[in-house]
């Protein structure tokens, strides 16, 4: 009995976080067990290691190598500790971003050395896998028009790149979806949030047959 | 004008400490310019994650794989922000614990891939090397008794592992100085704290020469 692993990514304000919700909470109404988590984060050790990314004020002045490993220790205690034992435990789970955004916001964004990101990725994960990753596709500028009506003015670190970081993330993104046809779902984030949940529920119901 | 970067290793209560403080004011007496560092910390990233290794509740649980990523973040942040610079200015750097430390502790006492971890130490301080790495080769049951003598019951995270992950990290040390001998001076720790002084002085001062 394996369960079935399935990742979001996108820029800021795609709409991953509200799609993340309405599928845990339909999964469950069908009866399925859901592990719903988020990166950085989703353990003691990660949420500590995600607030030192995001908002405290030692995060200020960091290099992109100590960012990059920030990201992954929170990424392997978070495989380790909750999602290779959710998977095995026949559980469906839902992670709001996992290793393709380090592929993509530190390795082409950052423009920090692929073969590195890739062998500093692979030794976070282990084995562990996404069999599905839902990549929800927007443009930088109305995706932190969203982040910025949501604020009040209050940004995180991430969020107060220039638009340029976000239009490499962007192509990145999609550039990783081409070469990997078979694990992503590109969806159009200017749809609307019932039309990305009604192709999200169909894609996740065939990984489910 | 370079400067010179000396880095001092060794299991718990060795010594490090004491020697380092007592090489820097007899360098500064001389009117050296000193940057006396630390691992992990020695930057504000740095010590918050310091604090997840050592005392955070936060890292009860961690995994081998977390550790050795927040280990060399700080590194990464430490080297790019005050080890370089200082260098570069021509000052002589003395750093308690660096690249050795992982090799040894995740490395060979928690038994990560050696490549892994060597690939993941060389992404973090990138040409940063120590010309010269003193080793202060202590038994762990000394060690234990002094760390257990200074610290009231309070050990942190990894001075609460067992006497055989001590006697892997002395061994380990052992092993890498010897492979590399040009670098590395290895010391008696339970010679006298002068005798100890004098020895490190003497060297130091034939690398300044």
């Amino acid at each position: 009995m394996a369960g079935l692993f399935i990742t979001f990514e996108g820029t800021e304000g795609c709409g991953k976080s509200t799609q993340i919700k309405a599928l845990a909470e339909r999964l469950q109404s069908e009866g399925k067990q859901v592990l719903q988590t988020r990166e950085p984060g989703g353990t003691p050790l990660g949420e500590a290691v995600r607030n030192l990314l995001q908002h405290d004020a030692a995060g200020a002045g960091m290099s992109p190598e100590a960012e990059l490993l920030l990201f992954t220790a929170s990424r392997a205690q978070l495989t380790r500790e909750r999602i290779i034992p959710a998977i095995a435990a026949g559980q469906i789970v839902l992670c709001d971003r996992f290793m393709d955004s380090t592929t993509v916001y530190q390795g082409v964004a950052r423009q920090i050395n692929t073969q590195a990101v890739a062998t500093i990725n692979q030794f976070a994960v282990g084995d562990a896998r996404p069999d599905l990753t839902i990549l929800i596709d927007l443009s930088p500028e109305a995706g932190m028009a969203r982040v910025h009506a949501r604020s009040d003015g209050q940004l995180d670190r991430m969020e107060q790149e220039a638009i340029e970081f976000f239009q490499a993330v962007r192509t990145g993104y999609l550039k990783l979806a081409e070469s990997e046809p078979e694990r992503f779902l590109v969806l159009d984030g200017s749809a609307s949030i019932e039309t990305l949940q009604q192709t999200i529920w169909t894609a996740v119901q065939t990984r489910l047959a």
